[in-house]
Formats: structure tokens, sequence, C-alpha cells
């Protein structure tokens, strides 16, 4: 298996990206290619020591900026290493691609380059959300997609328990639709008639889902439009950022809290683990034809390194082919609901 | 000036309700009305010494309870304690309200019994959302208009910016509009055209904010659909709780943290007073001919107490009058927009 790194992307390329590659690369079997500035990933390289067989690199002479226009730079920079490494996925020549780049440019060259899944319409960036206290849950539309219709909510409940069972090993995933409250008559007209949908669907669907629950893991996959589902990603890191720094203002002022700091600084410590995004991997864009993973713009070592090792089992469980069988159920649906 | 409170209205009513009464009027001038049903509120009401030339009861045998349609039970139970308090407001016999009860249902009478102020679309519900270690900031809609049009956020901006300046005493306050980016170019038809008529407003507009800084206090009105608006004010809720309740386990986890904790103990409750929704008064109702505040439904005695001495201003200053006037402004707006 050939995995496609962006070298180049992210607020900290090359040297987090590719530190993070070699350090992965003590721990899968499979071959780690660089896409990037040949000349800065080796000398990226060269300060490590690290299995020549299991890294490559592949000369990318141009960088999508984060200020770059998604849709013109991926049409422009034709020799960047994001659409150098996307058009190796698909040419069948690499199993994934991971970058932390330009978000927009991503999901924008993951549509042209590989073209959506037939029969969905519109392939979703799905987040990774920490829960406190137990395992993560799936969000989804985390953006991508700011005007959805229902039938798009049902694609992101169906995609993302399929990516749930496979890749996150979650089985018969329960699936929740973000909403002003639990009773299936409550919303928007979008809410109202995706509720519908998804609860026809083979989806394991548990009904509404307040935002007040999501934090606590309610279910497995959490569904919404991709404004709404900006807004519950950007407000939970912005809130836990507060709330951190508040606690650290707060208890080391005063000599009686110092002492009860330092006491408690392990404990402290293993909290904000809870919340860090770099132990669970990049989010997956699903619906387009290939494996294709973003990761934070501000990826370090680590994140890069989890990111890479938990990409093996999407590209291995066949979670393309999975989504594409599963379309046919969804517009048996869809048509049933015209009739 | 006669504050016409529900004595019916929330989880805790009537002794909560009750208490909260109490213990406001010792501290401001104004005559208190309780409504509701009279031997309950006498005998709650018994248990205290006060000064009975500044509460009065008046009976109302009807309740609107929490599960009642909105609508429905606004319609139907004329003798509850929510109508004939909103009727005192509406007759001039009284100068507010106040109520913890069925959110829908103090919408939706607001409505009925008060009227909308002429040239408002969408009366609004804004919540005082806990900014850490600052004042608060007002956010609208919080859950009121799930579907809103531009017109409808710029009415959010205006009027938000009234009751900030004149209630909350905050001058010329910063207005932000609720989005995936901070260009003006960002986000969904509806924020794109919400952008464009906010700028043009009398309003002090500062541009798009994303959700990630509306914990910081970015700016001193927030603006967004009331759907959006439901999910800020909730998973901020949710997030908060499930951080405290993870603090508290993994702090209290092993002896020596055991010991640290206890040294903290003022300043964790500290930081829970920050949060405490108490401290704020409730939410006021902006576009209806009418002060009206709903009150959390939870809301103990303490809160009650807040809401009414910070109730005061709310009618003192003429907020109705003043969006009254700001209408014509907002309508020459909307007219020149269209040619």
């Amino acid at each position: 298996m050939r995995i496609i790194l962006d070298g180049m992307g992210g607020d900290n390329a090359p040297y987090e990206i590719v530190k993070g590659a070699v350090e992965a690369s003590k721990e899968i079997d499979e071959t780690i290619v660089i896409v990037g500035q040949e000349d800065k990933i080796l000398s990226e390289l060269s300060k490590y020591q690290y299995d020549t067989s299991k890294i490559e690199i592949m000369n990318a002479t141009e960088v999508i900026e984060n200020e770059d226009s998604p849709v013109r730079s991926v049409r422009r920079k034709k020799d960047s290493s994001m659409v150098v490494g996307l058009n190796e996925v698909k040419s069948g020549n690499g199993d994934i691609f991971i970058s932390a780049g330009n978000t927009g440019a991503l999901m924008a060259g993951s549509l042209f380059n590989l073209g959506r899944i037939q029969g969905i319409d519109r392939p979703a960036l799905a987040a990774i959300y920490p829960v406190l206290g137990k395992e993560p849950l799936l969000l989804l539309d985390a953006g991508a997609n700011s005007e959805c219709k229902a039938n798009n909510l049902l694609e992101f409940g169906i995609m993302g328990s399929i990516y749930m069972d496979k890749v996150l090993g979650r089985k018969n995933p329960k699936v929740g639709l973000v909403n002003l409250g639990v009773e299936a008559n409550k919303g928007t007209t979008l809410t109202k008639m995706a509720y519908e949908l998804l609860e026809k669907s083979t989806c394991n669907f548990t009904g509404n889902v307040e935002a007040r629950e999501v934090p606590n893991g309610i279910c497995d996959v959490v569904v919404c439009d991709g404004f709404v589902g900006n807004v519950i990603i950007k407000l939970s890191e912005g809130l836990g950022l507060s709330i951190s720094k508040l606690l650290k203002n707060k208890l080391l002022d005063g000599f009686k809290a110092k002492i009860g700091a330092i006491l408690l600084v392990d404990k402290l410590k293993s909290i904000k683990k809870d919340f860090d995004y770099t132990e669970y991997g990049g989010a997956p864009i699903l619906g387009v034809k290939g494996p294709v993973i973003k990761m934070h713009g501000s990826s370090n070592a680590k994140a890069v390194k989890n990111s890479i090792i938990k990409a093996v089992p999407f590209a291995k469980e066949g979670v393309v082919d999975i989504i594409s069988e599963a379309v046919l159920e969804m517009e048996e649906l869809l048509i049933s609901d015209e009739v």
C-alpha cells in the first residue's frame, strides 16, 4: 500500500510533516510517499534515520497556500503537491491522500481530480469530535457544504455510518440529527425532511439530538449541514481554549492555589489530552472516488504520525466501494419518497 | 413601576419564584405583582417577612405547562398566569412581564397579546451569553426563529444594539455576524445578504465572527438565525457541564490530587461563578410592543431576584419605543436596497 502525503500543506510544513512521516514509518509496513519540493523534503528527511525502503519523495514544484482561492488554485497549480498527490490516488498508484493544506482547495481538488461517487450529491468533510472520557464521535458535514438539502443529510448519515463501522470499528453506529429539540416534529423544513429520510434508511438512526448532548457523545455519528457543523467544531475549540486559559489563570493566582495546582498538575495534563485532536488522526472526506484525509492546519509531527497510521484502514477496508454500493439503497429511498 | 412576574412558570414554581420576588423587593422600590394561583402564591409568601406594599398577588387559575403546545395553550388558557400577566402589560397596568415558563408559549403569547412592533418582521429571543473574565454578550436570535431572512438578521442587530446600549449600558456596542469565516464574501446566501445590510445600517457592525471567537467576547452583540443561536447556547451549556464533570472526576481521583483540589476549592468555585447564568438575569424578547423577559426554566430564587432587578432599566429606558423609531431607518435601508 502507498500512502500519499502532502509534504507542503499546513502551517508547519514541511518539517513537522516529514518528522511525522518518519515516526509513522517505524510503526507501519506501508510505503509513505511525501509529495512536494524535493530539495526541501530531502533536507528535512536528512535529519532523521529511517528505513529508506518505506519513505519515497515525489517532486512537485508548486505549493497551494492557505490564502489561495480553492477552486482557482487547484485548476491552475497543476504541479502543486496537492494536485500531484490527488492524481496519484486517481491513477491508482496511491491508495490514500493525506494533507494539512488549504481545506477548500483539498475539497475542490478531491471533487475535480477524483470525482464524486456516482449518486452522491455532496461529498462531506467528516470531523473526529473528541468526547470527554469516551471514544470520539464523527460529525459531518464539518463545513464543506454550508447550504444543504435533506438528501445531503441522508448521504452524510449513510457515509458517516460506513466510516464509523469500517475505520473506527464501532459496529451499528448510532446516528443523530442536530436539531432544536428531540421531538420528531421539531426544527426547520430541512431537518424535518431529513428526519423522515434518515428514519426510513438502513442507518441506525436514533432521532434528533440537541447540541447540548453532542459533547457527551450521545451518538456515534452526528449529522448536520456544514454551517452548523462548522459552528459546533469552532465553538468547541474556542470554548475549550477559553476555559483552559481561565483555569490556568485562576489556579495559579495565589499561594495556596499554586500549591494545589502543582499537586494537580498530572491530572490537568490528562484533561488536556482528552481534548487533544492530535491523538485522533485527521478528518476523512467522504463521497469522492478515493480516500482523502484532511489534517488540522496546525498539525505537529504527532498529529501527522497518527493521521498516517489511522489512514491505513480507511484505504484497506474499501470504504469508497462500500459507499458506492450504499448509494443504490439511498436512491431507492429518494425515488420512493417522491412517488 | 409595576413589574409583573409569572408565579407559576418554570421548574421551581412557585416556591423559588416567590422567594426571588421577596429578595428582589428588598433591593428595589418598584412594585412586584406575582400572577398565579392565589392560594399557592399566598402560602409561599407567608413563609417570608417582606414589605407588603411592594408585593401584590394577582389571581390566575390556569397554568401553562412546559409540555403544552405553545400556540394552543396561549389561545385556550385565557386565565393562565402567562396570558393574564401579558395582558397587564398590554393594558398599561404593568410595565414589564417576566416568566420562567414555556419559552414557545411566552414567545407566542407576546406576539398575540402584545403584538409585534410595526415594521419588525420577526421578534427575537436575545440570550445573555457569559464571557469568561469579561462582561456577557448578547446573542440573538437564541431559538425563536429557526428559519430567517437577511432582513431578520438586520432587525436582530439593530434591536440587540439598542438593548445592549440602554439596558446593559455598553455604548456603541460592536455587532458581529456568525459566519464560516471573517471575510465579507464568506458564507451562505443568507449571511452574505445580511452582511451587506448590516454594513449599511447604523449599527456598529464589525463584520463576520467565527463561532470560535464567541466565548472570548469578540463583540457585544452576536447575530445569527435561531437554529444556529440555539446550537451555540446549548452546545456551550453542554460543553461547560461536561468539562466541569470531567474536572471534578479527574481532580478527585487519587490522594495527592485530592489535597490539591481542596487547596483549590475557592478558585474552582469562582470559575463556576463565571459560568453561572443566575448572575445575569433573564433573556429579553425584543420586537414586541412591551418589555418581556424569559428566565431560564430551572431558575432558582437568585436567578429570579437578578432578573427582576435587571428588568428595571429594560422598562424604564423605553427600549420598545426606541426600537419602534429605529424601524424607520431599517425600512429605508431595505427599500433602497430593493431599488
